[in-house]
């Protein structure tokens, strides 16, 4: 691949994740619909699981594959409605294929504040994405997410 | 514009990001004065106030626009000359909009620790920075800076 | 130097640093031991120490620069091997000196959480990675890495 295109590419990519974070975080359908292609598939299975002890601090939630960008807006906005979350990405590894094909792994970390009401306070996850990209007309989009977990702190309501 | 000055354009300003950041926490008064251009605003406004209450937990500080490089570097000096500081920028957006213009948003993250005497032990705070940026003939500098906050956190003394 | 030249390396670094730091995460020895020179040299001197109180809280440990790839893998491997760790990089400056040598500062957080039997419960560090990077003939390579300390703040199990 030509080296300027494949350069292209990563920054284009890197802001593309930076545009999901800040989609979630700021609770902005709009722009969190654009991130994504229509077929899209997000695995968040684990995300309030704690690889240590292995006990998912959220039942009932995280616990399917999402298949396709209206149900995975629709998912997500429904998780964050009640919650203030931060969700921040480092420095990551993005692997461009060809010129409509990317993989990536982006290093992150969130902070979600439950309601009042909520048996659980805060959840605090650090983890990797795990994502493949397409090319479409309009830029690059993610076409698949899979997040896996390095730890997920989990702190009861009082 | 040209695919190559663009990435380039974009890479030197994280960089100038960076140089930010790394002036801020290491308390370097030159090194930040080097980032901004004469001329520049800064908006700290609500920086140390949570979104979700409202409440500004440092009356009296970042409650105005600062204006000229000058009077930042002197604020920004005064405010972390007592404290120990962390400021962290994650995955940025950074739009070039010619040759010598460019807009960011950057997601971000401090950690303040107060003085002994304080009333207040700690914040930690998230957000964006939302910035434009211009070249001059010895690079990019921040032309402009506004701080919005997606959360607030603030320990009282004991 | 050529400017598309200059951007791939930069841009090679980071994933390169990024290797590094997800390697130590997911205690990947191999993955670690690829991002080193032969010759490598780390200095984690300082490292659980916070320059406030000069404090080393794990003595013993982090008192020497280690020198050699295969000694850093080993000593990092063996600190890592009872903990859980997180470990991110934020916007780096990274600057290309030539077609083969590069300088960095790396801006970073960890997170160590210790095992049951340890006086110390938890370590929550941010600082700066100092390094210069060789390109061999697979690819650029962490030369000498320095980890400098803005904080570190120290859990004490109950």
């Amino acid at each position: 691949m030509d080296p300027l295109e494949r350069l292209i590419a990563i920054e284009d990519i890197k802001q593309l994740k930076a545009r999901y974070f800040r989609a979630v975080d700021t609770k902005d359908a709009a722009l969190l619909r654009s991130v994504f292609t229509a077929d899209a598939t997000a695995d968040y299975r684990g995300a309030a699981t704690d690889p240590r002890s292995g006990v998912n601090a959220i039942p009932g939630n995280t616990e399917a594959v999402v298949i396709g960008a209206e149900a995975i807006v629709a998912g997500v906005m429904t998780s964050v409605a009640s919650l203030t979350t931060v969700h921040h990405g480092h420095i990551p590894e993005i692997t461009v294929v060809s010129d409509s094909e990317a993989n990536g792994i982006i290093p992150m970390v969130d902070r979600l504040t439950m309601p009042a009401d909520s048996p659980i306070a805060a959840l605090d996850g650090w983890g990797h994405y795990h994502e493949t990209y397409r090319k479409e007309g309009d830029g690059w989009k993610i076409a698949r997410l899979r997040l896996s977990r390095l730890r997920v702190d989990v702190t009861m309501a009082d």
